[in-house]
């Protein structure tokens, strides 16, 4: 495997750009592909079957490209399809949950954390297995909260709507006391003003983006797959569906270095 | 094609039942098969290519169990898909956009319908090429309702947030002084409350779904297809994704009368 060769990142479609925004800021050196799974948003409601396999078949359509290892920047498709990615593809995998679950025990002062998430990821109980995992006593508490990836695609990041939702998914996190609260969905660190303000000042909120690019920085680094010093890698984007959709709304979010979108369709 | 056989109904999700349930009430002594494809909803943000593609195997897969009518009870599929759709199937096939135009020209007073829809149905133009086509002089406002979908899927039905998420939204046909509005989507007849609210009390509110039945009706009759008298038809529901969530929320809407719900997968 080459250490110029690219790190592929994947999510059910836009919400993934966060955590690659963080790849290519840390590591501007490494070549990144993007695949947002367009033609099967959102993942949060589909059976755990149908998640499995589409996520094999974005994982499978990189590996063909090239790359050395995979981050699997979506929290539903990190909660159920990672067994079956990880035999559908030889590269290193990785996926949101455990950097998400470190992180938060990391600030943590009472090891009480909240999860929020989709619907898919708060029911697979993911990422209370891996914080459990970690830390024997810890408690937590969660809260599906299918409304914000809509309110954030449709770009209504703040105002009377999305902070009257907000208190009204989060009101049984207060009740519980969580001190820190995971984003456990890459589309929810667009609401961190509603979500901290719905929650209160003290209450730490955890982004897994931070956690999973460090996470990858350091798994590259033990397999000697760093790329070389000093260079500047390609970014490349695909989509299974509506390109010039995702390209314009890949732009509001990390601007004019996305030049085009290429379209990848799977049989159906 | 025997008079016996079933009518075929399909949606991307669950939205269709409104039209399914107006059906079975009109005419119970016909068979109804319904296609839920969950494992592609919503239509409403993906491309027109895509729309025709997942709605012609739908179509196809109704054919095969032997309908002898197609209503395609999707606004966003009627608008983009009704030509692919025609050339995958041989059966007769009826979409909501027309009889839903053709309802709302027939309660407006001053001819200013108002059109809300998901995102691809409002940019179709499709209802107000329908509209123009039947009355000239008609005029036309309309707005995208993104939110409205989830809204209804979570059940938020009523309350603080939808009514002011209508608010926004509504906003512009008020300004239009519209005082006809389509329902546009299959799924906003449960926001009927909300939405007289945000438009006010003089304007008349049009549910596809009903006209939709009817129209259905002339045509199995002009045909001669309509079953025989006095019988009792089956129902059979099927979807492409997660067919015990489909088949809890189809009890929901419908009732009791949701024996069980066939999975058929696509490709992919």
């Amino acid at each position: 495997m080459s250490r110029k060769a690219p790190i592929g990142v994947f999510d059910s479609g836009l919400g993934g750009l966060t955590v690659f925004k963080v790849l290519a800021r840390r590591m501007p050196e490494e070549s990144l592909i993007y695949f947002g799974d367009t033609a099967h948003v959102p993942y949060g409601s589909k059976s755990p079957e149908a998640i499995a396999r589409y996520s094999s078949e974005v994982a499978r359509f990189l590996a063909k490209r090239g790359i050395k290892l995979l981050v699997v920047a979506c929290n539903t498709s990190s909660a159920w399809a990672l067994p079956a990615i990880r035999k559908a593809v030889k590269v290193p995998v990785i996926g949101v949950i455990e950097p998400g679950a470190r992180g938060a025990l990391g600030v943590s002062r009472g090891g009480r954390i909240g999860i929020i998430g989709t619907e898919a990821t708060v029911k697979s109980g993911a990422y209370e297995k891996a914080i459990r995992a970690l830390k024997k006593g810890a408690r937590t508490a969660s809260a599906a909260c299918p409304l914000f990836v809509p309110l954030v695609e449709e770009g209504w990041w703040s105002g009377e709507v999305v902070e009257s939702v907000a208190r009204k998914y989060l009101a049984p996190l207060r009740k519980a006391r969580v001190d820190t609260v995971i984003l456990g969905c890459t589309h929810y660190p667009y609401l961190k003003p509603v979500l901290a303000r719905a929650l209160g000042s003290r209450v730490r909120l955890i982004d897994s983006a931070e956690e999973t690019a460090r996470e990858t920085e350091m798994i590259l680094c033990d397999l000697g797959l760093r790329a070389p010093r000093g260079g500047r890698g390609r970014r490349e984007f695909y989509a299974s569906d509506a390109p010039e959709r995702f390209r314009r709304l890949a732009r509001r979010m990390l601007g004019a270095g996305v030049a085009k979108v290429g379209l990848h369709q799977f049989d159906s």
